[in-house]
């Protein structure tokens, strides 16, 4: 191994191959704070070049390699197990934007730089990279691409895989595929591009990719409705995509407690309704000219909504401060749940036909085996998107009933198997929910899995252990 | 042989299995009439189970499938070759439509469906499935899927790929896939879906998918626009993009030759402007509520490309018949060119930056090397797909300068190339264009494909010999 890290530090300079425990911690540290990793070294390479060599020292010394972004993920996908025999191979230096293309409406990007950055950067020459979530700050566009990330503007413009046309990817054979075409169409052969999205890093490592820009949105609409239940929610939900089609851009769902675990913990944000509600949608259009296009449209699905008995209450923000309020309240949900304590958490998917029964069903479930169990319900609803986490009873200790993780996934997986849906929306599988895969996937697809990684990484280095 | 052609009998019953030779024709036929097979038997099972028992008979038997939608492909790739060994195993009685969910905008449908079926069965339930090309009346969605269709919606609303959620296949081995999922976000391991897509039936048979549906447009707004240049046209795609966002929904180009064939061989066809003008946009909007929105926005479309001086002249129509004269002109280019006589085609496509610069370099090395050559420069220009054909000089024989089509098609595929366009933007590759594939695309992208084949197909029995 020294004569293997020998050629590591030769091939990307002494300083880069990070041997040194204190200098690796940050790399070896799951996001969540719930697992913890050891590695031979951290790699970090300058450019492309640089990574396909050291990709096939890996597979000559067979090395196990983990790719890293900004290990900002939440499944345990970016760290390496506690063997210490691998690599994490970070990607942060490569950190340049390529090229903007206006006219073609693209932007050709490495692998390590911020999402934040390519935001900015498109925001700069007045067009718009829609990809947006809590880590955008931190988390990298290539991991981005590797887990095929979700957000707040999937409804509109879709994931991370809908944002990309092209991809430059190192092989697990250390080889380069460049496929950075800026092309809306291609049929030319196998769509190795979608291959390389989502696979976590376990068939290739994503070095640049070319994502699409769109024209900005002039103005926003932002409303706050209260309902009486999540069935009304999938209504309104249907009577906006009659109405604004494709200026509707955000269609998020809150429950009653997450919105009371925010105003608890987050006393600064306003409060929009003097009195609760069961649920909560906070609802946004984007409107591309007229500066009030989007307010009357609003207005208009409001009065709908009303006339066809949907909501309870709602107000439409008239001022960016109200609207950005609308949106904290939102976001804060994360972090207000993290300072009530810990809870099970669960990122499901369902057909909109179904997500209310499946809520009315689960919920009843688990209340039968976790007597006085607290939903905090909230998530993506206008992609059929939720996050589904369990809080213990008020009077029970966190520990206790972290105790029952595994029977209240199982409750909240089998179910979400039940509808139809999938136990892993938008994060991933990594290895937190590899056992969970194997229940659920059918001994088919998980055998067409296995036969494509061995075939594409057949010296099994790439990120290995992770989703199969 | 005659074993296995039992084994088949027994299992879809004896008049499924077509040996008689008339019978066979129709399946033998390339729908262009350039080229014809040989098939040991047409097979034509009526489910997902027969198919799959059929095709663990073939892999018990070595015997290649072709499989078969409408064979309506525009690349050899629904055909047997000539050997006779192989069977076609037409889909065509796997024609149903399994459920339409409204509430979570999917049908769910065999792959044998005809295109034209699915869209009035949308059209039904006041739904809009978009994808919409030439052969719609006669394609099945199988096809559609396992070639990745374009057509005229594209711009909008993406291509076949886009338009798919999940997938039900029979893998190489005679497994049943079920993939037939209804969601917009699923992360849970790695993109099989998107591999068989676009795979043309060379990794294993599509038999149902999920589909994704669309409001309605309620009505729309049509433009038939004269411009000097192709460098205009591109301008102005800019603009309307820039004006029309979502709403636009068509941007078609043809050039000057396209509309002067098209009114020579169908007189019946309305003309539009009296002077002629190198290039003309056909420009559509959807509109998805009030009923004059689309006209609006287009006559502020056309005011703005006036004053930029990107355009010569315009029409809007302002009656449905008069929005389907602008349609039939443009859906008759195909036609027009076969009744002017042969010529040499290419569907391409080129980022929209580098695309004007191609049609004036490539033309012009074509008017080098062929002097007199006159180009059908016509398709959608909104995706970036040109089909840029090449018609013989007027006083020049037909068969005389189809003989130069290696030295045309070397010329325009090497400038596509030259500019990181794609040599097939929506047609595939199938046989026609398996040569030009191994040209243009890079060594290790071509292994990448190789291998995944042979993972997926070890025994090489899924449509052989097309793609690689």
């Amino acid at each position: 191994m020294q004569n293997f890290l020998n050629l590591c530090k030769s091939t990307i300079g002494e300083e880069f191959v990070l041997i040194d425990v204190e200098q690796q911690a940050p790399y070896l540290q799951d996001w969540r704070q719930r697992a913890s990793g050891k590695a031979l070294a951290i790699l970090r390479p300058a450019n492309t070049t640089q990574v396909a060599q050291l990709v096939r020292l890996c597979a000559e010394y067979r090395v196990p390699i983990v790719p890293q972004g900004g290990n900002t993920g939440l499944v345990i996908g970016s760290i390496p197990d506690l063997s210490g025999n691998a690599v994490v191979m970070s990607l942060q230096r490569l950190n340049s934007i390529r090229q903007i293309d206006i006219a073609n409406s693209t932007m050709t990007v490495d692998a390590g730089c911020l999402l934040q950055n390519i935001q900015t950067a498109a925001d700069q020459v007045d067009m718009l990279f829609p990809l947006s979530l809590a880590s955008e700050g931190s988390c990298s566009i290539g991991g981005n691409l590797s887990t095929n990330a979700g957000g707040t503007a999937v409804l509109r413009y879709g994931n991370t895989r809908d944002l990309c046309l092209g991809l430059e990817v190192v092989t697990a054979t250390g080889e380069i595929w460049n496929g950075l075409r800026g092309l809306r169409k291609d049929n030319t052969g196998y769509d190795l591009r979608d291959l390389y999205i989502g696979a976590e890093g376990t068939l290739g490592i994503i070095t640049g990719a070319v994502l699409k820009l769109f024209p900005k949105p002039r103005n926003f609409g932002t409303a706050f409705i209260s309902l009486h239940s999540i069935h009304h929610a999938v209504s309104l939900l249907t009577l906006a995509k009659q109405h604004c089609h494709a200026n509707l851009t955000g269609f998020e769902l809150i429950n009653r407690l997450s919105l009371e675990l925010v105003h608890r913990h987050f006393p600064q944000y306003q409060r929009i309704f003097s009195e609760p509600s069961n649920f909560y949608v906070l609802l946004e259009l984007s409107g591309y000219d007229q500066e009030d296009s989007t307010h009357q449209q609003l207005e208009q699905l409001i009065t709908a909504a009303i006339e066809a008995d949907l909501i309870v209450d709602a107000i439409i923000a008239t001022s960016i401060a109200q609207a950005k309020n609308c949106w904290a309240l939102r976001e804060s949900i994360s972090s207000a749940q993290a300072k009530e304590g810990k809870n099970i958490k669960h990122d499901i998917s369902l057909p909109i036909s179904v997500i209310a029964h499946f809520v009315d069903d689960a919920s009843s479930s688990l209340e039968q085996s976790f007597a006085g169990c607290r939903m905090v319900t909230f998530g993506h609803l206008g992609d059929g998107n939720l996050h589904f986490n369990v809080s213990p009873p008020i009077d029970n200790q966190d520990d206790d009933f972290l105790h029952h993780q595994a029977e209240i996934n199982r409750i909240v997986h089998d179910k979400t198997d039940q509808y139809k849906g999938s136990i892993s929306a938008e994060h991933g599988i990594g290895t937190l929910k590899k056992q969970e895969l194997r229940r659920y996937k059918s001994p088919v697809e998980l055998q067409l899995m296995r036969t494509i990684k061995q075939a594409l990484d057949p010296n099994n280095i790439m990120n290995p252990g992770k989703i199969l």
